[in-house]
Formats: C-alpha cells, sequence, structure tokens
C-alpha cells in the first residue's frame, strides 16, 4: 500500500513537472510573439492555454482521487494539497501567457510597445523565461537552491516592471494613449510571472525543508 | 464521529462567510477611499488585508488538519478541497482591494481618475460590492440563484471594464501618462473582482448541484 502511495505521489510530481514545462514553453512563445510581433506564435499560446487547463483540471483530480483513496495524514497530505495550490498558480501563469499573446495578436503588424521600451520587456521577457525554467527544475529536482535563485530574479523583475512606469511617466515618453495603455498591461503580466513562480517556489521550499519563509506584501 | 465531522464542515463554511464578510467590507471601503480619496480608509484596507490572509491560513490550516482526521471521501472531500481554493480566491481579492486603496493613497490628495471617468468606476466599484455581498450570502445559503446573479453582473462589469478603454482611447480624452496609467490598472482591479466572485460561485453551485459549468477562458 505504502509503494503504490509512493509511487502516485511520484506521479503527481511528474505531472506537475509536465504542466510547468508546458508553462515554461508558452511563456517562451509569448514573449518571443510579444516581442516579434509573430502572430502564429501568439495564436499557438493562445491553443496551448486549453491543453494547460486541461492537464491541470487532470492533475486536479487526481490528487482527490489520491485524497480519497490513500487518506494521507502529516507530510502526504501537505504534498497532496500543495499540489492543487501549485497547479492553480501554473494554470494562472498559462492564463497570463495567453493574455500577452492576446496584446500581440491584438497589435499586429504593429509591436505592442515603442521602441524605447523594447529593451526593457525584452529583458522582463528573458528573465520570466528564465524563472518558468527554473520552475520546472525545481519541481523536478526540490533543489531549493533554485527556490532563492527564483526569488532574486522575481526582484529583477519587479525594478524593471518599475522602470517601465518611469519612462511612461518621464518627460521622453511620445507614446498616446493606446501605448500608455498597453505597456502598463504588459508590464503587470510580465511581472505577474515571477510573482507566481515565487508562491510556487516557497511551497516546494516549505515541503523540501519544513521552513516556511514568511509571504511578502503582494505576493 | 459522523456528527463530529459535520460540525467540522459547518465551521469551515463558517468560517469561509466570516472571511467572505470581511472581504466585502475592504472592496467597500477601497471603492470608498478610490472615490472619495479618502486615505484614512485606505489605510484601514491595507491592514485589514493583514487580517483576512491571517484567517485564510487559519482557515486552510483547519481544512488539512480536517482532510488528516477525518479522510473524508465523495462529496464530503470535495467540500474541503473547495474550501481551500475558495479561501485562495478571497483572499486575492483582498489583495485586489489593497491595490485599489494604494493607488487612492499615493494620489492623494488627488483623485486617481478624472472626472470624465468617476461615474464609470463609481458603477463599477457598486457592482463590485454588491457581487462581494452575494458571494457571502451565497457562500451563507447555497441558493444557487445568486451564483447566476454574481454571473450576471460580472458581465456588467466587464462592460464597464472595456468602457474606460473606449474613454481612455477616445478622442475626448485629455489625460496624460499618469492618468492613463492610473486608469488602466485600477480598471483592472475593479474588474478581477468579478473574475474571482464567479470562479468562487461555479465552486458552490457545483457543491449544491454536481453541474459543472463550463469555464469560461480567462476567467
Amino acid at each position: 500500500m505504502r509503494e503504490v502511495f509512493q509511487q502516485e505521489l511520484r506521479e503527481v510530481q511528474d505531472r506537475l513537472v509536465e504542466i510547468s514545462s508546458l508553462v515554461e514553453g508558452s511563456i517562451e512563445n509569448a514573449v518571443r510573439a510579444f516581442n516579434d510581433s509573430n502572430v502564429a506564435l501568439a495564436e499557438t499560446v493562445i491553443e496551448d492555454d486549453t491543453k494547460i487547463d486541461a492537464l491541470a483540471a487532470e492533475l486536479d483530480e487526481h490528487a482527490i482521487q489520491i485524497l480519497a483513496r490513500q487518506a494521507p495524514v502529516a507530510r502526504d497530505l501537505r504534498i497532496v494539497v500543495s499540489a492543487l495550490r501549485i497547479s492553480a498558480s501554473l494554470e494562472r501563469m498559462g492564463d497570463i501567457a495567453e493574455h500577452i499573446a492576446q496584446l500581440a495578436r491584438y497589435r499586429f503588424p504593429d509591436k505592442v510597445v515603442p521602441t524605447s521600451l523594447r529593451a526593457t520587456f525584452a529583458e522582463m521577457g528573458r528573465l520570466d523565461v528564465e524563472v518558468a525554467h527554473k520552475l520546472t527544475e525545481l519541481l523536478r529536482t526540490e533543489d531549493t537552491r533554485l527556490a532563492e535563485e527564483i526569488r532574486d530574479e522575481d526582484d529583477k523583475i519587479d525594478a524593471l516592471h518599475l522602470s517601465v512606469f518611469d519612462k511612461v511617466l518621464g518627460e521622453t515618453w511620445k507614446g498616446g494613449a493606446a501605448e500608455t495603455v498597453d505597456a502598463t498591461l504588459a508590464s503587470r503580466y510580465h511581472e505577474r510571472f515571477g510573482d507566481h513562480a515565487v508562491s510556487i517556489a516557497k511551497k516546494v521550499r516549505y515541503l523540501a525543508t519544513g521552513d516556511w519563509a514568511p509571504q511578502r506584501a503582494g505576493a
């Protein structure tokens, strides 16, 4: 019985890694669609979100079945409950990738943000992909050093997010209202990936070490 | 044993109603702080978010203890798992109320949005408070007609959210970049309450009827 249960927990983990890996691919495609105005890639992200939603729903059903059949307690129970929460965050990251892809599609053939902001968004996008990749690796390996790295990269993403507002509100900003709206929403979406990744990383770290770092406000 | 369990489930429900009621109060205070530039009320919202977070964490701990001690199955298990998800959504609604309060505080003594948008935001805020109130009642009574009403009001909130962009992108918009950024973020926050309420209402409706309405994209 115990062995069956360990096998089932491994399957939960494998499914989380699979979903995280898909989310990572979607974020990569979304930021590329956004930076390069690639409308075909944007369509792919929008289609893939349905797949991510379905896999997250399947994982949730699987986790609930484990709770019903195995009635886990203590750490095992917390692993299953955490899996449900992590799947909800991953699903939300997929939604946000879709929002970014939709911005790229609406503005096609124009780019979403003007030249003066492109380097900033390229860097935010690069960090988002890196954070998503580290998240997949963290879920696969439970190497908690990755959780620290994710937190550090989230700080960099937050700083870039603020720098977008500095630019938009600065004297050299030449964008009209449409560019300002787009830059605001796009920056907010790019920034949210990091928050979700930090929140997931905290859960994995807690499971691996039993040490629950205090929540940061608004995370 | 069964009676103890039913008592514990009722306690979970009572706690959800309590948190929802606090969130409702925070949304009411946040939209009032926002519309009237009331900085003291904004501070209250920001403080109350800590309380909401703590109560949600306590409820989660309580739900996990029930899973460990009672090993519920079937519908009982789904009630407990849904409670964990509902508490996560309520906690997030508290965060968003805090974001709106922060906007009001940053701009004080100015108002966050210019005169031309005030009626729209007042109406969105009124609907947000109404939706939050109906959510508390839905959690208390499980009257699924409230779930339908919440969905209808969310549609109205979405329409108002789009109308903000129409105004900001229209020819009569006189706001500068700062007003445009603020209106964009404020509208997005006002709109998110409805999404979370619809998502919670779907879970309650599912538990009450066993009928899982298809998810709407981006909800």
